[in-house]
C-alpha cells in the first residue's frame, strides 16, 4: 500500500488525552454526580426510558480504578455521514481496551449500523488499528445510513451480540443516531441482556451540540479546510478583483459551518438560515440584502465580493416551503404521470401553472429556469422535491443578478456582476483530522470505554472544557436521556435529541452581526490556510471560533 | 487588520536561496555562457528580435559581483491568473534591490499590465512588503489580463519608464506574457531606451515548461491544494462506498494539473487531453472507457470511485471541436437574432437540427439538454461558445449513464451509478505558497534582480535542478528568444514561447499509464492531505510528482 508522506508522518502523533485519563487504566477512577434529568418533557421520556433514565452524571478522575475485572468483548460502528476523527475514537476505544486487559476483543461492524444486523465485522488488531491512526474517513469499517430503530432489530442485534459474547457496544453517530443508542440501550436493559450501549457525538454539521456536547467532533477539522478554500477563494476575489463567489457550504438545516467558515475568514456576506426564518425573510428580500452590498462595494469601485450560502437556508424561506410543499402535492402518486406525459417544457410550464397557488407561483415565477427544472425534473424515490439538490449558490446568484439589472435600468447601480459558484462538502468531510479532533475524538474513544468499564449503560461519552488545552479537558460521561425532549417526526411523538440550530441571541452570532455590515462593504477577508498538524501551537492547536466565543 | 495564526506565522519564514546566492549580494559574480538560438524558425526569430536575439546563457557563482554601481529604479507588474507565490517573486525581487543600494526604488504597477499603461502605481516600502511575504495571491498589487504587444502600447511604457527614471521591468506571467516581454525587450533595445526586461515564469497551469524552465512556479501548491481535496474525496467515496465522484480540474488546454493531480491520489480515472487527442477519442469512446472502469468496480462490489477530468478536454475531442466551430459559424453575426428570436426551445432544437451537419447533429443529440442549452445561450461577446464555461464533469457522467443504462438492459451491468460532480480552481490559485513554491518564487525574483543589475535585456530569470534541495539549485537567466518559435495565431505568424503539452512519451504519463489498469479496478487511493509549511521534510519540501518523475 502506497502512502502519503503525511499519513506516514500522521502514525506518529501521539493524541493528547485529559490529565485525568493519563496516568494509565490502573490510575482512572469514577465519581458520580447528580441524577439527571430530561431537557424537557421529563415525565414522557422517563415514560419511555424507564429502566435508562435519570441516571448519574459521572466524571472521571486520577485516583485507584475500581471497575469490575472481566473480560470485555465490544463491537463499535459508525453511523452516518463521515467526519474527521472517527478513526481516532475507535484508536481509542482499541487502545483502553487493551490496556485494560490484552485478551479483550473489539469488533468493527462494518458499513454502519447494517453491519451489527448483518452481522458484518472485523476483529481489530494492532496491525490493522495502526494504519488508520490519526487519519481522516471512515473506511477503517465503513459507514452507513440505516437506521437501528425497530424492535425486530434490536432483537436480531441481541443475538449477534450473544453470538459474539459482545457485552457494549458503541455506536459513533450524530443526533439520530445517539437517540437510537439511546432506544437501544433500554430495549437491553429491560431485556436484561447485559449489554451496555455508549455514543460519541459525531457531526461536522455542529448541530448535535448542548450544555454537555460542547461540539461534536469532526466540526473543527471540516470547517478549517472549507475556511481554508474560502480564504484561498477570496485572495483569489481580491487579486482579480473582477467576480463575486457565491460559496455554497454544506450543514444541512443549522447554519454553524457557515457562521463558523464567515467568522473564520469574514466575507462580505454569510446567510444565516436560522435569521432568514426569524425574520421570515422571502426570496426577493434575501436577494436584495445580497445586491445591496454588491452595489455598495461596487460604487467604491470593487466588483467583487465572496458570499457563503448555507446548504439548508431555502428551506428557512417560508414562501419557498410552501412552494416545495405544493410541488409534493402537485405530482404526488399517479398525478405525475400527467406531467411526465407532456413532451415539452412549454407544456410542462402551463401545468405547474395551473396547478400552483397564486403566492407560489409568484415565486416559482422568479426562479431561473434551471432551477425550476430541478424542481421538477429531479425528485426522489417518493416523488418529492430534493432540496438538498437545490443549487442555492446559483439560484440566489440569478436572482441578485435579476436584482442588478433592475437597479442599473433605474440608474442606480452602475457595476459589473459576474459570478462564480462553489460547493464544499464533500471536500472536508475526509481531512486528516487536526490536532483537535485527533486529540478529542481519541479522548472520546478512551473515554468510552473507562464508561463500558465501568459498567454504564446509554451513556453518552463526553469530555469536555474544550476551549482549553487538552490537560485541562474533563472526561466523563452523561445519559443521553438527559439530552431529550419529544418532538412531532412524521406525525408521531417522538423522544430525540434537541437539534441544535444557530442561537440568535449567542455570542458567535452576535459577533458576526455586530461585524457584518463593515465586512459587506469592506474588504476584510481573512486567509486562514490549510490546516497544519505541526509547528506553532498557535497555528495548529487552536480549534473554532464558535467554540472560543460561546466560551468567552 | 485581522490576520490569520498562519499569516502571522508565515511572515517569520525565511526563504531558501540557491546556495550561489546566499553569500550577500557582493558575492554573486556572474559567468556568461553559449550563445543561444530559438527552438525553431531560428532565422524568422531572430529577423524578429535583432537586438535580444541570441544573447549568452548566464548563471551566477559565488564570486566578487562585478557589476557596475548604479542607482536603479525597477517597475514590476503581475500579468494574468493567480499563482502562489507572486508575492515571494516581489519579495525576493525588493530585498535584493534593497540589499545592493538602499537608494533603489520598486514600482508596483497595479492591476497587471494596465497598470504601465495607466501609470497606476504604488513604491514598495519594508512595511508594505513586510505584510505580503510568504502569502498567497497576487493582491499586493492586483493582477489583470491586458496585454502589452502593440507599438503605441510599447511607447506609452517607455515614456512612463522615463518620466519615473524606471530602467527595468520585471514581467511575471505566463507564456504569452514573457511573450511579450521578449517583444517589449526587443522593443526597448531598438529604441535604445535603456530600459532592460526580465521575465519570471507563472502559472499553475505548468503548461509554460521547457528544457531550460523545468516548471513554473504556482504548479506546485496549486496542484497540492487539489490532491489534498482530491484525496479526501477519493476517502469520502471510499468511506461511503456509494458515489462516483468525477472532479474537474483546472489547467487550460494542457493536461499537467490532472496528472499531476492523478500522481498523487491515484485516482480510478483521469483524462489527459493530449491523449484523448492522439488517439482521435470520441465522446461515446470516452464515455464507454469511464462506463468500463464503473461496470468493473460495480462488479467487485464497488459502487464508487473518482474520476478527474482535465478542464481542457472536450476541446480536444476532434468531433465536438467541429461542433463547436459549426456553432459558431451558425449563430455567428446577424445569425443568431433569428435563433433569439425563437420562444422555445422546442423551436430552437427545429434550428439548430437544420443548422448543423448530420455528424455534428449526432454528437449534439447524445449531450445532456442542460449542456445542449449551455452551449448554444451562453456565448462570449463574440458569439462564440465559452468552451471553458462547459460542466464536462457533469457531461461526461450524463454520458456514461447513459452508458450504463444500455449495458443494464442488455444485462452486462447490474451495479448503482450515482455521480456528485466537483470543480477544483479557484481553491488553488492564491493557497499561501507551498515551501516549494515560497523558496523558488523568492530566488526567481532575488536573481531577477541579479539580472537587471548586471545589465540583461530580455531574460528570464531561470532557476533550476529544482528536484533538489534548494542549496543545490542553479541560478541564472536564459535569453527569451531562445524559448520562442514560429506559430499560426489568428491567422498570423507570430512568435511565441511554445506552450508545453503532457508528453505522451514523458515519464509522468509513462508511470500514469502503467499504473491506471490497476488504480481503474483496484481502490488504491493516497490521501496526500493538507499542505504542511512546518514539520519533516519529507512531509514540507518535496515538490511535484511530475518534476520527480521527469529528473529520475
Amino acid at each position: 500500500m502506497k502512502i502519503s508522506p503525511l499519513q506516514k508522518a500522521r502514525y506518529e502523533y501521539k493524541p493528547k488525552l485529559p490529565l485525568m485519563l493519563r496516568g494509565g487504566i490502573a490510575e482512572i477512577s469514577v465519581s458520580e454526580g447528580a441524577e439527571t434529568k430530561s431537557v424537557a418533557d421529563c415525565e414522557k421520556i422517563q415514560a419511555l426510558f424507564p429502566n435508562t433514565y435519570g441516571k448519574k452524571e459521572i466524571t472521571f478522575k486520577k485516583g485507584q480504578n475500581t471497575s469490575t475485572a472481566k473480560k470485555q468483548v465490544v463491537g463499535v460502528i459508525l453511523s452516518g455521514g463521515q467526519a474527521p476523527g472517527g478513526h481516532n475514537v475507535i484508536c481509542g476505544l482499541y487502545d483502553a481496551l487493551k490496556s485494560t486487559n490484552p485478551e479483550n476483543v473489539l469488533y468493527g461492524f462494518k458499513n454502519g449500523p447494517i453491519g451489527l444486523i448483518e452481522d458484518n465485522y472485523i476483529i481489530f488488531d494492532d496491525e490493522y488499528i495502526d494504519q488508520y491512526r490519526n487519519t481522516g474517513g471512515f473506511d477503517i469499517i465503513g459507514s452507513g445510513r440505516t437506521k437501528l430503530e425497530t424492535k425486530e432489530q434490536f432483537a436480531i442485534v441481541a443475538e449477534v451480540c450473544k453470538k459474539h459474547g459482545i457485552t457494549a457496544i458503541v455506536i459513533i453517530g450524530g443526533d439520530d443516531s445517539n437517540t437510537n443508542a439511546a432506544v437501544l440501550a433500554e430495549y437491553f436493559a429491560a431485556k436484561n441482556t447485559g449489554v451496555q450501549v455508549i455514543g460519541c457525538p459525531k457531526t461536522i454539521d455542529g448541530d448535535l451540540k448542548n450544555e454537555d456536547i460542547e461540539c461534536s467532533f469532526g466540526f473543527d477539522t471540516a470547517t478549517k479546510t472549507y475556511s481554508e478554500l474560502i480564504g484561498n477563494i477570496g485572495r483569489d476575489a481580491n487579486s482579480a478583483k473582477k467576480y463575486w463567489h457565491f460559496v455554497k457550504v454544506m450543514g444541512r438545516s443549522a447554519s454553524h459551518v457557515a457562521l463558523e467558515c464567515a467568522l473564520q475568514t469574514q466575507p462580505n456576506l454569510c446567510l444565516i438560515s436560522e435569521e432568514v426564518s426569524a425574520k421570515k425573510m422571502s426570496l426577493s428580500q434575501i436577494a436584495d440584502y445580497i445586491a445591496d452590498s454588491v452595489a455598495d462595494r461596487a460604487a467604491k469601485g470593487m466588483n467583487f465580493g465572496v458570499a457563503i450560502i448555507p446548504e439548508g437556508v431555502v428551506e428557512f424561506v417560508p414562501e419557498f416551503s410552501v412552494l416545495i410543499s405544493e410541488i409534493n402535492e402537485l405530482l404526488a402518486g399517479s398525478k405525475a404521470d400527467a406531467f411526465n406525459a407532456l413532451a415539452t417544457w412549454a407544456e410542462k410550464y402551463a401545468f405547474i401553472e395551473k396547478g400552483l397557488t397564486k403566492a407560489s407561483m409568484d415565486v416559482f415565477s422568479i426562479l431561473p429556469q434551471s432551477i425550476q427544472q430541478q424542481l421538477f425534473l429531479e425528485r426522489d424515490p417518493h416523488g418529492n422535491v430534493q432540496v438538498s439538490l437545490i443549487e442555492s449558490e446559483k439560484l440566489f446568484s440569478a436572482l441578485v443578478a435579476d436584482k442588478l439589472a433592475a437597479r442599473k435600468k433605474e440608474g442606480t447601480y452602475k457595476g459589473k456582476f459576474s459570478p462564480l459558484h462553489h460547493f464544499l462538502g464533500y471536500e472536508g468531510r475526509c481531512a486528516f483530522p487536526s490536532n483537535f479532533d485527533a486529540d478529542y475524538c481519541y479522548s472520546l474513544g478512551y473515554n468510552a470505554f473507562m464508561l463500558i468499564q465501568y459498567g454504564y449503560n446509554g451513556y453518552l461519552s463526553k469530555i469536555s472544557n474544550l476551549s482549553k488545552p487538552a490537560s485541562e479537558w474533563i472526561a466523563g460521561g452523561m445519559p443521553i436521556t438527559k439530552m431529550m425532549n419529544i418532538e412531532r417526526r412524521h406525525g408521531e411523538d417522538k423522544p430525540v435529541i434537541k437539534k441544535a440550530l444557530v442561537e440568535l441571541d449567542g455570542k458567535p452570532f452576535k459577533f458576526f452581526e455586530a461585524n457584518r455590515a463593515t465586512w459587506a462593504v469592506e474588504t476584510s477577508y481573512v486567509y486562514p490556510g490549510a490546516i497544519q498538524y505541526y509547528g506553532p501551537a498557535e497555528v495548529c492547536d487552536i480549534t473554532t471560533r464558535t467554540l472560543a466565543l460561546e466560551k468567552e
